[in-house]
């Protein structure tokens, strides 16, 4: 049970967007913004970058949520849950771009303290053909994804331990996005 | 200078905005909700919270920045600039409320990790007065922190070192808020 009085039956970030929806409504904008407007990076990348931030955060219900979201983005299969699994437990060993893993290293950085991020970091990303919007794309992401963690962690929220419930939020999110979208509807607990 | 190119002249987060005001946006809304809006807290109040959470982050534009904020909001005074000092340094023993010192606890552990905020800490600043609202702001004040602090710094921005730029900024903050401002003029280098 959260550390407020939330909603029955909301857990994760959505009690706390209902107890507080003027702050839900610019978080939630931020969010569409950053993940689903343009950039070079795809939405996949943009929620694998997310769902890394949030493991290294421990922050179990955004990192279960996201890596859905980059999962059903990547076509919801099997493989594309395991390729995620992959990235977080070895980044540089995993079947992804040079580039995406330039990202993602000063992702890790960000999520420990933005000053660990040295010139040779983003040099290292150039070199794979970042640009300076993927630069700040994934810093912000970074950024931003340590301060939904902190939302749901320090809040104390309820975080159900039920797969599909993982599986159909992530499906809902990468087919409707993070704003203009009904309010959520109670689980059973 | 940042590792992207941001408009000259344009230090901390002023770069960062101006670069990409589509997130921009709902970063600045988001800013003005939480720090500004209906609250139980003052904004004094809210500025001392995110002033200690950047300080604790050691991002020196955004703790400079909100420390000096906080300071116009009590009023300007160099007694009032030592007062966030004292709470930076010693929260515990400074002359501020019991509430505030319990809110400043749990805003701590935010800062290092949402996990480690207990139901103990939550009964503190309950026991002082704290309401559901005033525990919530805390939290979120704590983790959006943790966002600006790290876009700040992951982008190594361009930080003067310059006391008067610092009060300036305190001073136009407290006056007029984080939306519905001018757009930045640069700094002479």
């Amino acid at each position: 049970m959260a550390y407020i009085t939330v909603p029955e039956g909301l857990p994760g970030i959505r009690g706390l967007l209902t107890f507080s929806p003027e702050t839900a409504k610019p978080m939630g904008e931020l969010a569409q913004t950053l993940m689903r407007g343009a950039s070079p990076l795809t939405m996949a990348q943009r929620e694998m970058i997310a769902a890394f931030v949030s493991s290294r955060n421990h922050c179990d219900y955004c990192d279960r949520c996201h890596t859905a979201i980059a999962a059903e983005h990547l076509g919801g299969s099997d493989d594309d849950y395991a390729l995620l699994q992959q990235v977080r437990r070895d980044p540089e060993g995993a079947p992804i771009s040079a580039k995406m893993k330039a990202l993602l290293a000063i992702a890790g950085k960000v999520q420990q303290d933005g000053k660990l991020v040295t010139a040779a970091d983003v040099e290292r990303a150039r070199a794979e053909g970042a640009t300076d919007k993927e630069i700040h794309d994934v810093v912000l992401i970074a950024a931003a994804f340590c301060m939904f963690n902190r939302y749901v962690d320090g809040l104390g929220t309820w975080q159900p331990d039920d797969p599909p419930f993982y599986k159909e939020a992530g499906r809902m999110t990468a087919e409707r996005g993070y704003t203009n979208r009904e309010p959520y509807r109670p689980l059973e607990r």
